[in-house]
């Protein structure tokens, strides 16, 4: 049962997704239905455990779903299908969401797949495939997609939340560190400077949403948006959900540092073979999440390791990701020892829930005027913005510190 | 090179083993010696790292080491035994510190199997197996050991170890609880009731010395125990290092807390080969040491998951000690997951420098006057007295909380 | 699709299962329901291989199944919860069946649980926990059930297979070496010297029923038993089906032979928690299952390396079993490498295409007057009776050496 | 201790290696010294088991070393190197065949880097980087080294072997395919239809040596290598030895068939850290490697799953090759389930006795007179020239059946 409270109590949360017809979405979607019928329980919340008792946060039956694709499709048969794949959900329990699902499918829009790479527009419908727009059009055209959804609704507020699928790294130029350069570069229709995500924060700001890049996509949250952010007052936060091996990785190097054992190697192998590893299989597209998952070592442990990590795609395992690590490392007479995991989950389950606490945390951060980074969410990124902290722990507690802070008089 | 300053700098601390003869003190002493002499590096030493600048430990080349064991040997043999069977150690280097290590060879004497079970009693030479003494006459002979140590090396101040093989767990009687009581026992020579470590730390605390029980024997550090380092401002802590597998259990389990991941399973399957893998293939010895593995996960998870943890004795592992935990999650709408990992660590090598670190912040409490229990060292324990916190994390941040605390004015 | 041919091709084959509602049972049943009509394909069924193109084997849709359990239950609620527990079948699947099943329903007896222990008695219905009969009654009731069987649906040959949860192993007696011996124990109905499944075979044979014991269960098949068998011409084979750990174990360890490299140690973990699991958490039922896994390393290495199997109950697995197998060799100048490996199967997913294989290749035995042992089907157990190889691949060939046999003019 | 017997019992045979100074060189080496002076066991060599009791192979103190490389090293160097980084041999064993090592030092001669890449050059000394020699100039060098080595040591017979680093591939030529294009294309100097290998092996023949690629190597066993060997009466065989992840794959996959479970993926990563390492994280190199370790499931199969098969250099591992490989496979009613392994070998300790067993066993030949590809090799190899048997236990009944034969009258 979610909990009561607080101005957000009695009226509507808005959640738009862009990616809204892919796995996680859909994974959002069905889990909070399921919540707010009390048809699910809530392991995998965080904002749903003691920690959080006496916060208050939006119910699960306050949020209203819609979103962006690049794809048609329906929320329940992308449901089916990865009940097929995974064994995740029941079918009768997705029966008896039937009529949830087909409203959330009558919000869905048709997006953008600007400058996202050949992989990507593979994926995409042939109007998208063919579109002229001007870069300024296309941002007028998200903004209305966004102000219908809110009026529609008669929404109290509305979370933008970046689930599509991982684009190219873009290369850093002067006119993304502030809000006017992006707007010259979106006046000029500079089509190589920016990609489809920074257009897409770029309307949900203009609309006055709170904004979360849970991609590793670098252009979804460029300097110039946080400017734009903290300008109206807004808070946003990314980049690239920590769901898997990085938050195996995260949580255990620092255990190397706390002995002074010294890792010479860290190889990280990744296969996975839904939609997003379709899309990681091309190596543009790929440079993107090598990069955020990189990171988080030289951070921890003071130094940079030997490291690789690799992400290949495999069909069979659908949304299954595995990963297998191997650490070599050396302890006291600098004998060499070894610990190797290997880390099987869904990655759409693991990521649904917590994309629901931040949203839940966006809206309560927004209720409270907080603008500009949400670094209290740090552990939930693998590449936090703000934030230095790679080791979960800290990072965690930062969240619990800012929990604590909200109960104090 | 080791840091040098404080009241310590000056004269010698010596260290006195229980289990002298075994893997564990042979790398100790054999590394301590490598140490002073610029042999090797601090690799797993964190009383070297940056966060201990400053802080007056004593200089490795300070340290002198003696013991007791129940069967004879020679350090140098055991040293080159542990060469043969994990390539720790080069034979050249070995031979270099010849004269070190038989200096401490001439500082072995003959302990007590006093009550330890017929495995440990089979290992023990003749005399000890056919002695006669009262448990008196035993803390007495303890207590002479020890002084003479002193006496002969003008030694500034002493520290004595428990790193003895795994004694079955004593059942907890009201006299375990006072100093009182155990006076009580021992005059009254009642064998059943105390097992040989409880005499060892007698005889150590008796003489003034500090005292850590790195071993699970639950009788090596009763209350009683801990009552008398209380009245002679002595500074005591135990129980069971932690160095592999629940080292892993205790960074990992905050993981799935932090997620609110629910773990069903936690399965922990150890295989060791050396002599304290053969103690532990006797059941009775082996409790002791399940026991104090098998607590950790409850406290950190807040619930109990259905759990396991053996270990099983594999002679061709040699001090190789090779674990594999399997552990069974539920994530979001109850989704089940998986993460194993396997553990390939040298138990002596990972369990020598924190009892190096370990003495070197007992010699450091002393100085400072701190009697009783050590908490700060709870990081170091499968189950620290005195603290409840069993998350590694929170553990290691006492101790750099302590050491913070040393540097205020 | 299914082959057709020769003698069996016309009437129907009776398969009688020992165990009926459990889990493997289940599997086969809708299994082989779902080929019949052509819902599934062959996945796993080595007899709709290439290799067997040609051989006149009984089709799917002439198969008639009923048998004998000791706790009430349908099919298809069985069917349904393992799809709870793993994910196996489709619901709508299971739906299109639902009059197939409810027909295998109503071929369901109450069998007996002689001497089975205390688990499996726990397992049982109230009326057989507190049943009277002697052991010659309980025969004549089981050959009551069969010949009913038989005469009902008018089958061409009738094959009884052992499914059954586990017994204890049984002490060796004299009596058991000869069908004589065996006759003497029932009518002097000594209850303590036979088990329920020595009964269940006995049956089996004096009706007319080739027989296969899949269970590690020792009193299943007796010498006397197949005395019986040779007499009556009708073909046996057991005992304990291989389908994971094991059958791992018969692949890889020829290959440390072939390079002459010495397996030091192999020890091997495995986790389950299937009612099968739960039966197997006792000792005195476990260590049938122990004592077939154990014997085939020495068998085809020429030499008994150290070695362990042992096998956890875990809930949370149902029937996925997993099992992490660890194998220490020594090579060249005796150098120490190791192999592990980790299996994550479906215990009833595997066996039941092997039972389906042979009960057909049973039935072609019948068809060819083979008496006595099949020692053709050695690659598809633990422990093949009559059978010295345990390397799979020389008992493969033992299969494929008999089906080229049947080729030849 | 080694057997005697036949023709061979009274002579020397020579032993050339190509990259003698490498660590499989040295370890077949030192091993080979050790067993002839009985200070090392036969485990790792199949010709010593039982099952070739009675074949006159050589005895190992008739082997004499020598060989060809690319850069200077002493055998000894070299072997305390590998001590250090692994801990194989011991230092005192090393001492002991100081002379014999030396002996074998005087024996080795700069070989050529034709065409072999610029990361095997960048290994080589100056002089072989700056020369000048026509490809006829260099097989006539080749040639005389081979002839004085058979000349000082009054050799019985000559066996040369490919242990070189791994070229990249050559493309196939129409001159590749018979001995007189080779000498064509070598008349005509062309450096780039030719790699060292082909040369190493034209020389070899052209001295009336027999021949053994244990490299992936396509250059080095071109068809007109065969048809010289069949006109010169040489026995000759490759390529690329199998001794780890390959040589379990080839082991296991013939399991999945026998059950005729469907293999979807199998990936397979290796880590390695060795000299080889470091050449194969070139990647023009590295494809020659790839090629051959990834046709062995297809054939084996009969179909072909997703498969890949990374190598990655991970200089702490050293020659401790470790590999990871995940078997995702379907069984009964399209189910899925896993396999993984992990494979942690020395790839010296792992090679050096398969390359004695075949040096033996291709002396063996040369004395019986047998020309051409030696097909009973072919479990030894990754890719078996002439051989489409993948499967390692038809390979080695290969091996058998070959050696059955030589029994028969």
């Amino acid at each position: 049962m979610s909990k009561q409270g607080g101005d957000q109590g009695t009226g509507k949360l808005g959640v738009w997704l862009i990616g809204a017809s892919g796995g996680l979405a859909t994974t959002m979607i069905v889990g909070a239905r399921m919540i707010a019928r009390g048809m699910a329980g809530s392991t995998g919340l965080l904002t749903e455990t003691e920690a959080f008792a006496g916060i208050p946060l939006r119910p699960f039956d306050a949020l209203v779903f819609g979103g962006h694709d690049i794809r048609p499709g329906s929320v329940l048969d992308a449901a089916l299908e990865m009940h097929r794949d995974t064994g995740a959900f029941s079918v009768a329990g997705l029966e008896a969401l039937r009529a949830d699902l087909e409203a959330v499918d009558a919000e869905i829009r048709s997006g953008t797949i600007l400058n996202c790479g050949a992989t990507i527009e593979g994926l995409a419908s042939v109007e998208l495939r063919t579109e002229q727009r001007s870069l300024a059009e296309i941002v007028a055209a998200l903004r209305a997609d966004l102000a219908g959804f809110r009026q529609r609704h008669g929404l109290d507020r509305l979370v933008v939340i970046n689930l599509a699928s991982t684009e190219p790294p873009v290369a850093p130029m002067p006119e993304h560190e502030g809000i006017a350069g992006l707007r010259t570069l979106v006046a000029a229709d500079r089509r190589d400077a920016l990609r489809a995500s920074s257009l897409y924060t770029l309307a949900a700001l203009e609309e006055g949403a709170a904004f979360i890049n849970f991609t590793p996509s670098n252009a979804a949250l460029l300097p110039g948006h946080v400017e734009l952010a903290m300008e109206r007052g807004l808070p946003v936060m990314g980049n690239d959900g920590k769901t898997g091996e990085t938050l195996v990785k995260s949580a255990l190097a620092p255990m190397f540092k706390y002995r002074n054992l010294r890792v010479m190697t860290w190889q990280g192998y990744n296969i996975l073979g839904d939609r997003d590893g379709q899309v990681l299989a091309d190596e543009r597209n790929k440079a993107s999440k090598i990069a955020t998952k990189d990171s988080v070592l030289g951070n921890i442990l003071g130094y940079q390791p030997h490291t690789k990590v690799s992400i290949d795609y495999v069909p069979s395992l659908g949304d299954m990701k595995t990963a297998w690590d191997f650490i070599h490392f050396q302890g006291f007479l600098d004998f060499k020892m070894s610990l190797q995991f290997t880390w099987q989950g869904c990655d759409a389950i693991l990521a649904a829930p917590i994309v629901l606490d931040m949203l839940r945390l966006a809206d309560l951060a927004s209720a409270r005027g907080e603008a500009g980074l949400m670094r209290q969410l740090a552990s939930f990124f693998k590449r936090p913005l703000g934030v230095d902290e790679q080791g979960l722990h800290a990072q965690f507690h930062g969240l619990t510190d800012y929990i604590a802070g909200l109960r104090r008089p």
